[in-house]
């Protein structure tokens, strides 16, 4: 089946290198297809790490291994294969990224555990060693790239590539922040795993660049969904290099944290929202504002309640403003709430308020707004201070076709 | 939009009439349609009530007097409306439920809240009092109606009408249970709530009556999924008239109480898999049975995350036993599991075992299984001794098509 370029897709963003970080590709073949599959991105010394991963009791060995790896805070290399994501594949599995490991950290005389290894594709098929090998070493020989081939390198079923880019000034020193991300639901027979990395040359703290990281997970990643289904690989990394040669970052103490943290935070934002442009069958791209709930927690969760209900995602591809599905994703969402000051408005327009809708409630603006493609959906709880904002896509033909009529 | 009836539709079981129970129907003509849409059980005095009710933080009024309503444990009259669900109307619904309770008390000599009031249908406008009246008015006058009549009469968006019937032996009485429910998904602008209405003769404590029916819930309407999605109005009663003569059931040490129970747990389990039967745009019906859980409430976690998962839904639809979508599923549940001791088989082949694909795995006969309308999920989890079985239906264009492309 051929991928038709989401409509909601946004073009690659211009990207400055990131010292300290060379990019490479090549093709291990892990399906059989003619582009690059294996990505390799070699870090310089003293590079720190930090990640987050899927919470699926089912984890790829690639995900065990790097929950323990970024605990140490260091880095020197990354490499993501494509097309075969190694889960459900037992001891096998976990030989294979260790083979890839002892590779990498031969050619770079490095530890092996400074190399972290992400595979996403077809469940249950063990990596293939040979292959790996073989990609791995047209990867070490091979010419550096930029950050498109990169960001293209490491796609699956993803229909257009995805990038991120923001910077910050620490002290006197501007620091770039690049990242690249695959991601657009889960597609048989592949597990269209979220795969993000960012890279910095910012000097942080691996602790604190994990407790940064960690931070705005929370209030991107987190706050997207397709179809409420998580991977067993979904894995983000950060890496930063320190050859900004800023002040380097320990806490928020330190000068010019909060400049890079909304640096951080506004790359994660956007790569988290372009994994939601890349829906599968997506026609609106969807913002959920939740307030007034009793703390921000709560206010995600019911944001996630409303964006993961099929019925507020149909009735969103239908164009219709059907704000009582909207009451009843928040009354399941199992969160408090009091249904006799609940609030909902799209497009900024209240159709209910306090609990009772809107006796003059004009649907003419609504309808227009309800036509594009971007949709803003907002729910007022009004009985706290909590809010948070989730973003999700519409629930088409489009994902029944992909997920129901594509055999694998 | 003409709905058609759903290909896993059953016929209307033959059952038998409920002394103490008369049942009427009458036209309310809460919509603008040419039908029976206001129900009305007539209960000798001393029937026992139980009920379940939805768990939504934004219930409907009839939700919240019902909840209180059980608790006096006696009932004389079920009064539901179809077509106006009366949720999310405030004051004004609630006086609407009072006036209907009112009249019904008057006419019978019994208390106003011994009348259980339900209703169904479009929400945000309050229930026309003019109308109830006239419809309550009409219903008190009507002939007795059967079962298939009442059954028709409390259906929204339901493409077939939905009965069960079962019997047990108390000491040396056969006592008789019957059922009806309604429900099919949520539809705009309706909410295709579930409301189910129990009635038996057999004599029963009302607090031993509460607590089967909150166990027969547990295993039965808990455990059924269309969408995942939970109506504001969710509701289950059961009434038990007293009129068999039996030896009064008062708790598990009562003669007959196990048979009993079991009876009651048929007719809940075969109304909730009727819902199931008529889930928007089924053509599936998928049983979901875990297996090796920690304990049964973990195992039902697991089997609802794989049976609300639309990939899942999406691969049986397709009739593709992928189950590394399974294992995915398995993975968010957020409950206890171990990759490396998952099996999974669909139609009793396992197609994964102790968390490895399994090497002869023929295809074949699952292939021929998933062409089937009756399909069978078997996951076992391999760490406890905890199991239950979930059932769900398949996720189609059917239900994009009723849910997005039909408008309010």
């Amino acid at each position: 089946m051929e991928l038709q370029t989401s409509p909601l897709a946004l073009p690659f963003p211009d990207m400055p290198p990131i010292e300290g970080v060379t990019l490479r590709v090549a093709r291990a073949r892990y399906k059989n297809w003619d582009r690059c599959d294996l990505t390799f991105a070699e870090l310089c010394e003293g590079t720190s790490v930090a990640g987050v991963f899927t919470q699926s009791a089912c984890a790829s060995s690639e995900v065990e291994l790097g929950r323990e790896q970024v605990k140490s805070g260091t880095a020197r290399a990354l490499i993501v294969n494509a097309g075969n994501s190694n889960a459900f594949t037992g001891y096998r599995g976990r030989e294979a990224v260790e083979a890839i490991q002892a590779q990498v950290a031969d050619a770079l005389g490095c530890g092996a555990l400074e190399v972290l290894v992400s595979s996403t594709g077809v469940i249950g098929v063990p990596l293939p060693k040979d292959k790996a090998r073989e990609g791995v070493a047209g990867a070490l020989n091979a010419e550096p790239c930029g950050w498109e081939d990169a960001a293209a390198s490491i796609n699956t079923t993803d229909t257009f590539n995805k990038g991120a880019h923001a910077s910050a000034i620490i002290g006197e020193t501007r620091v770039e922040l690049c990242g690249i991300i695959k991601g657009s639901g889960m597609i048989a027979p592949d597990m269209a795993t979220m795969l993000g990395y960012i890279f910095t040359d910012a000097d942080v703290e691996p602790a604190f660049l994990q407790e940064m990281l960690s931070a705005a997970n929370l209030r991107t990643f987190s706050c997207i969904t397709v179809d409420g289904d998580t991977s067993t690989s979904d894995t983000v990394l950060a890496f930063a290099t320190g050859k900004a040669g800023n002040h380097r970052i320990t806490g928020w103490d330190s000068p010019g944290a909060d400049a890079f943290a909304a640096a951080l935070n506004d790359v994660c934002r956007t790569l988290a929202q372009l994994v939601v442009r890349d829906g599968e069958g997506a026609s609106k791209f969807i913002s959920v504002r939740v307030s007034g709930a009793v703390d921000d927690d709560s206010a995600r969760a019911v944001g996630l309640a409303i964006a993961n209900s099929p019925l507020v995602k149909t009735a969103i591809a239908g164009e219709d403003a059907n704000w009582g599905r909207v009451v009843m994703a928040v009354g399941k969402a199992g969160e408090p709430a009091d249904r006799d000051k609940l609030s909902i408005a799209f497009g900024g327009v209240w159709a209910a308020r306090d609990g009772l809708p809107v006796e003059d409630y004009d649907e003419t603006p609504v309808a227009k707004h309800l036509k594009g493609q971007e949709i803003d959906l907002a729910v007022e709880l009004g009985i706290g201070a909590g809010s948070a904002t989730v973003w999700t896509c519409d629930l088409t033909h489009g994902y029944i076709s992909i997920n129901a009529d594509y055999r694998s």
